[in-house]
């Protein structure tokens, strides 16, 4: 797949790196915020960006691969943690509370719940993807309706924002997700599962060994499977699909993209392998403590903004980073010029 | 100094980690904003603490030293970058407006200049600290009388906070004093000159080496001086030694105080070896560039929040860290329970 992705005019960063230079600071003194106001003023077009409007899609999906006692915690937590998200209980939906920001929980795939009655701010919708789902194991994750309709949901999540956001963050909630996405990053990246797989919501021992078996065990049945989107759909699961395709869309609107950690960094692997002008829309909020995204982190030259350990996804990395991209904004956008303040640059 | 410095009930503690065992999300897994949370909690002596109101404070003040070329800018640049900062286009004019908090400007020995008009919730003071100063190549920093009324200046501006002032970040402008805090922060952690000066600003090749000989210097005039309070006078300067009077004040206040960079780092090795109980009050809010930074973060066993690559002071740093601590109580105060979501916890 190939995304219609806008070009963009080069003078416009041009003029932005020029601005920066002529702040009353000295020159790359507020490091990587001076980067992300010219990375936002470049795919927003205009030399001062806008930190907003920005909104949060939480896509939730089932993994049958869960059965296999990757996780910590049972599969009926996905559901439970739908409706948490939905009702505002849970981590993310605090945070985008606090940030001002509508979040979006789009259900791709999770197993029957009530519908729940969505809390303020918050919005809730449930997208049957139909097809046929697997375990990794023994079946495909998805076959190719599943794959199909779970990244068009993904592409619907982005065109449902409203109209005049500019930032979007994705998130996920899918209990034993890490498997799918340690088993696509693993492949993408060609390392083995050893490499990749970590303890996820908090697996140990005996039960981390056997998820790197598992993990060990998905890629030897799909050896010579390159391509990013078989990898996806065999290796990967709904909620990841949705966030590919989200991607997409988002990069072919001209959107900024504020990753979050593990999983969907592991989607934003697949879409870079698809088209890595995508990458130009991307910025990385936070570093994960999840073993693996460090080297995703690697591969996709990305310096995360905020090191703080987290490892709880649902998009509460991105939504933690999100005010330090208004910090950014704010600071290139009203911060004095030397000759604005009388002040004296440097000597040399 | 020994500072009133009120003892804590740990029963709040005991108490905010359990609510933080119970909040629907695997344990640990939001890092280091479990720990702000349960911190602040202590600090506030409350099971739900308060992410605010918060203040910021900065400092100015000139450094005969910098006639010795230690800096890459004028020192003319002190005063300017004062009005600057209070007429609210510095940097961290810029993020305490963003913020939504007020920015003191607390001039203690900046070279001459006319009053500025204070911006929208700016606020400057000039304050004659008096004594003598020196360069401290050649003679002290500071004589007792400078040394004094710079901590007691620094205590004041807390005192003059708005009297519910709950957080406090500390910030500095003052060309030149990454030289005495480099110095300063040798002596107490006991490194030589070469394992502590970097570039501040950006000096390099032989200014550096320039700027490494001359804290050498200071550091061999005044070898066998190692109480925290001498190694201030001799080797700090007066809006160091007001930082280290106003963390002393803020933590007798009860207050949590939010750490900055190099300087302001530099000051709390002070503070915290003339009162270790201060280190309770303090969180760090970002990892500064400046390589001397990771030293004392390393000895204060501080991991800061943010990691973005500025050197800039002015509390620039506390302040872009300053939503990761309202994330952190919003969340510890607001997340769902997994009782109240009716989520189940993990099976182990």
């Amino acid at each position: 797949m190939k995304w219609n992705i806008p070009t963009r005019d080069s003078s416009v960063r041009t003029a932005a790196l020029a601005r920066q230079a002529v702040l009353t600071k000295p020159a790359g003194a507020l490091g990587a915020l001076e980067d992300v106001a010219v990375w936002l003023a470049d795919i927003q077009q205009q030399e001062l960006p806008e930190a907003g409007p920005a909104a949060a899609i939480v896509f939730a999906s089932d993994h049958p691969v869960s059965h296999r006692g990757v996780s910590a915690y049972p599969r009926e937590v996905t559901p439970m943690m739908v409706i948490n998200l939905a009702s505002g209980g849970a981590a993310a939906s605090v945070l985008a509370r606090l940030n001002g920001i509508p979040l979006y929980v789009v259900d791709v795939g999770a197993e029957p719940y009530p519908d729940p009655e969505p809390g303020p701010g918050m919005h809730w919708s449930r997208i049957d993807v139909g097809g046929a789902v697997g375990d990794l194991i023994e079946t495909d994750a998805m076959d190719t309706v599943a794959l199909e309709a779970s990244m068009q949901a993904g592409a619907d999540a982005v065109d449902a924002l409203p109209e005049e956001t500019r930032i979007v963050i994705f998130g996920e909630m899918g209990i034993g997700n890490t498997t799918p996405a340690s088993a696509v990053s693993a492949r993408l990246l060609g390392l083995d599962a050893a490499e990749m797989v970590g303890p996820g919501t908090g697996v140990a021992g005996d039960a981390l060994a056997a998820k790197r078996q598992l993990v060990h065990d998905a890629l030897d049945r799909t050896a010579g499977t390159d391509a990013p989107v078989d990898v996806l759909r065999r290796l990967g699961g709904r909620e990841i699909a949705a966030i590919v395709g989200g991607m997409g869309r988002a990069a072919e609107r001209g959107m900024a993209i504020l990753v979050d950690g593990f999983i969907v960094s592991s989607a934003a692997l697949v879409a870079v392998n698809m088209d890595e002008r995508i990458r130009d829309h991307m910025w990385f909020g936070h570093r994960s403590a999840e073993p693996g995204h460090a080297r995703i982190l690697d591969v996709l030259n990305a310096a995360p903004l905020v090191d703080a350990g987290l490892r709880l996804g649902e998009g509460s990395g991105a939504l933690t980073a999100l005010p330090l991209i208004q910090a950014a904004v704010a600071l290139h956008n009203q911060m004095a010029t030397f000759e604005q303040a009388s002040v004296p640059d440097r000597e040399d």
